[in-house]
């Protein structure tokens, strides 16, 4: 049993915009030699969100919608008066900012269309943290 | 230390369904003789999701209907041109197809109402794998 | 490697409120003694939730707000019949009432707006169960 850990950073182009990272992922879990266990995706933000979902171009623009009707941009928030994306909260909020795949012989579990998409809910943003732990042997 | 894995199958009846698989787990949780941990349960599908809530049959139908206003069918998603269910993508990515629960003396710590719970999003389907890893002592 | 659990109890004033118990999760990892792995908080509960979220008074009003509005009391429920708190199980359910941070160096390693905030969504009650899970090197 070993904890292997690694991060890397992303940037953002839009203020709600959605980043696929699942290459990224397999590279550490690749590399970090444990055949059974998990790996935990977690963001050390909380203006954004971590989903397992699939990459298709038609459903991305959804989920940026679906996002907005959920959580509307100045809806009369008070966390607005100070820094203006109290819905960027809100939404990272609910919906998480990791996500945990299970690993077996060598390879995350993850369902054909279980990509590893980052939420950017408050960009552009130059630098977003991506933390990985992977836990197993 | 130790990681235990074991994977079965669930099939649905519904479009929109919600399947206890608690008991199930339960077993394999002791078959695993792990005393204290974890234990992740994961679909390895973005069509379906799981929570842990009481599974009283009139909070069952609420739930059903709880998914269906935040996430209608048909509301003009762009996905739908492909595949005619951005709506149950939607729902399983908000609301995840995980849920990890800690295990204390052999037993799992969830608390009298936190029954295991898939919700079928895309149904009725025939096979829906419920992955579980236990990394525990 | 190592599993370390413990346990503590908070309480709430409100039927929905926002409690901040990053300090004491913080205390716990401390004595731990763990130095990479990582910490789930975990709720054994069916009417709370759990979040990563900045402590700011403004947003934690605007938090209690999105939950109504997400999950209206009263809404013609079915279990309201039985126990009159079915938005409750609702947003319970669908917001997740456990997260998972990763440590590192012996800290968790979380952002500087990422504080641990247990939703109470049925209160208000006297005793609501935090069980710690941290498992590391």
């Amino acid at each position: 049993m070993k904890v292997y850990q690694k991060e890397f950073g992303i940037s953002s182009t839009k203020r709600t915009e959605v980043i696929d990272i699942t290459g990224r992922v397999e590279k550490i879990v690749e590399k970090s030699g444990v055949k059974d266990g998990i790996c935990q995706i977690f963001l050390t933000h909380a203006t954004a969100g971590l989903i397992l979902q699939e990459a298709e171009s038609g459903l991305i623009r959804d989920i940026e919608k679906m996002i907005q009707k959920q959580f509307p941009k100045g809806a009369g928030y008070e966390h607005d008066r100070i820094d203006d994306n109290a819905d960027s909260h809100l939404a990272s909020g609910f919906i998480g900012q990791s996500r945990i795949i299970p690993i077996k012989d060598g390879e995350m579990m993850r369902g054909t269309w279980q990509s590893i998409l980052v939420l950017e809910l408050d960009g552009p943003r130059n630098h977003r943290r991506v933390f990985i732990t992977i836990i197993g042997e």
